[in-house]
């Protein structure tokens, strides 16, 4: 598959309602791969802004009561439109505000991907999960030993949201309906930038709006982009600032033969 | 002229009411040309911010109903005490919420310069324009061969707002009054970082506080230098992320003889 | 002591609510040395944050109606759960609306350390001082031959709000009860890059929750951390824009041993 090269040749545009935090990054991440962002929380502006756009990501990270109204408006008649949207439940499972209105985006609005780390997974999925803030608790951690445990948890989510759902961490886990990708990409030292979590949510959704046929491949494809990014830029980086904008000149450089040559996915019947 | 050497003994304090997704390049961009930024977009705030401040410049890129209110009183009260206002009229076009607060803003405010891309300009000038969200649309693009048009459209629209009207592209255009400037400094890979647009309106309003005798020739230059820095970081970046902090680094060291030596101006009488 | 080991030890977990402008290198920072950030500034959100957070810092520099609501309820919430809370008073004196709220902030929640610069602790203490916009200004500045006026002032200010207060510029000054530091780590074109006070207080924060034994101590040490990293950073950076790179490359890589090694730092009873 061309998964890089038909991003770069669709060039969608992609409407983000995102934190305040790692905005800038999203941005950037998505022009590097070969997008097109614009970001728009206001609920007078923002349903609107669906009318010429492909794609819709949702991340309440810094959400308000204001921009809660834009995300539901701009869900719906993104939905309406038949556009890709993504959800990343940026700190589900931190407090009962946050909970409550993770749960409404999720009865308002359909999903084509869902990615969170584990913690925030669990919460949605209603399973006890620790969280620290915007990162997943240390107890919570996918490994090879519990894999079959979060692949039921995945599955039973997906068939719940008909949602592709993306776990992110040290193993990712991507699944869908009867089938799973783990990846191995990425590095240690992208848990200590913020926003790498963010800006895939942008990337996968960018890889749904170009790849259509295959939702799974597409969002594992999106995955394995920012982890390949960040574990390419890891080799020269000589801290986490230069890893940073090591990881948006490898995105900015990456195409479909790396990809392949650098993806570490295994595929698995669930 | 010593436009940049104006800049940095002068260091204009320029107030934001803009977009949180560039804000910070905004800021340290501005810091690197040798100014100093303020961002506050509350109304009980804003508006008092002018009393210490040199310029205002308004971009609604993330407009809400709230700052919508501080952008209006901001303006006036700059108006009011004879402070530079620049407008970057971020997604002029793309929504009819946008259309209405921007028409709202050249209604109530008097800009110095008024700067965007040949999509939000044609949105602002009545002009059928297409826009692909923040960024111009290809049919519009501005060319050797409808530079005309395009000069006639930004004289009207110059005549009606009193402004220094500066479109941003590939080749740029700058009109005010029966003259005008092209540039073309920048580099086709700077579309692929966002911002360029943002920082380049807080750098043409320092040239503007710092250089007022002649404001077509101060807005020209504040262009040419965002576009020779990204012109010159494009030499050594390594992709998308290291181009970004190259332009931020070029700016801080750029000063009037490099701005000389690589400004590639055309003036024209129309 | 081990400073900069408890930090990387202890993670401590900082709830911001902070400026939209340099919150992404403040989260940044934080993870850099150590920490581990979470940002959230509405008021049905932010309160419960802190139940599972070490610590808040607040800086009202793109403050809002709304988020001051949640500042003030935060601030409380923390104070409740005996948690570090640290204000980093942006633009104090600029506009009487956010003299008013800072006046507020100040009387409704209990600081652990209240960190400006000259001209933002000047206003605090109700002394007569000039500031351009979140910049201190020129006629303030902490010199060798005032350094006992700004003592005076900062032991006053730390007795009626019982915080250490910090006075960052190019000496630093930290004062609490009848004990004084001045540092002298940093270099001026860190002035040119916007957000190292921000990431300061962020630093200052994680060091007061992994060193609670000595707070002067522990806020210098941050303080410190900050100023040397740009200090080391500048060794190589090519412009503003690797210098904010390059400052949070070394806040990753910094140590105790470093620390020590580097910081200027000198003793005063006051």
């Amino acid at each position: 598959m061309e998964y890089i090269k038909n991003i770069r040749e669709k060039c969608p545009l992609v409407h983000f309602i995102t934190n305040y935090v790692t905005v800038n990054d999203v941005a950037n991440a998505l022009l590097a791969i070969g997008g097109s962002p614009i970001m728009t929380d206001e609920v007078l502006d923002a349903p609107d802004m669906q009318n010429i756009c492909n794609a819709l990501v949702i991340n309440p990270g810094t959400l308000n009561e204001n921009t809660v109204k834009a995300m539901i408006e701009s869900g719906k008649r993104a939905n309406k439109l038949g556009h890709i949207v993504v959800l990343d439940p940026c700190g589900a499972g931190a407090t009962p505000y946050r909970n409550k209105v993770i749960n409404e985006l999720i009865e308002n609005i359909n999903f084509d991907c869902i990615k969170g780390n584990i913690s925030e997974i669990k919460a949605l999925a209603n399973v006890s999960s620790k969280n620290k803030g915007v990162d997943a608790d240390v107890s919570d951690q996918v490994t090879r030993d519990n894999l079959s445990d979060v692949f039921k948890m995945a599955k039973a989510l997906s068939a719940k949201t008909g949602a592709v759902i993306a776990i992110t961490g040290p193993i990712d886990v991507i699944v869908y309906k009867d089938n799973a990708y783990t990846t191995d990409n990425g590095c240690k030292a992208m848990r200590q930038i913020t926003g790498t979590g963010c800006m895939t949510a942008g990337v996968v959704a960018a890889a749904l709006v170009a790849n259509p046929e295959d939702k799974l491949k597409a969002v594992t494809a999106g995955i394995v982009a920012v982890g390949l990014a960040g574990e390419m830029a890891s080799k020269y980086a000589k801290g986490t600032g230069s890893l940073h904008i090591g990881l948006i000149d490898e995105l900015s450089n990456l195409n479909d033969s790396l990809l392949e040559t650098g993806a570490q996915i295994e595929r698995f019947d669930i």
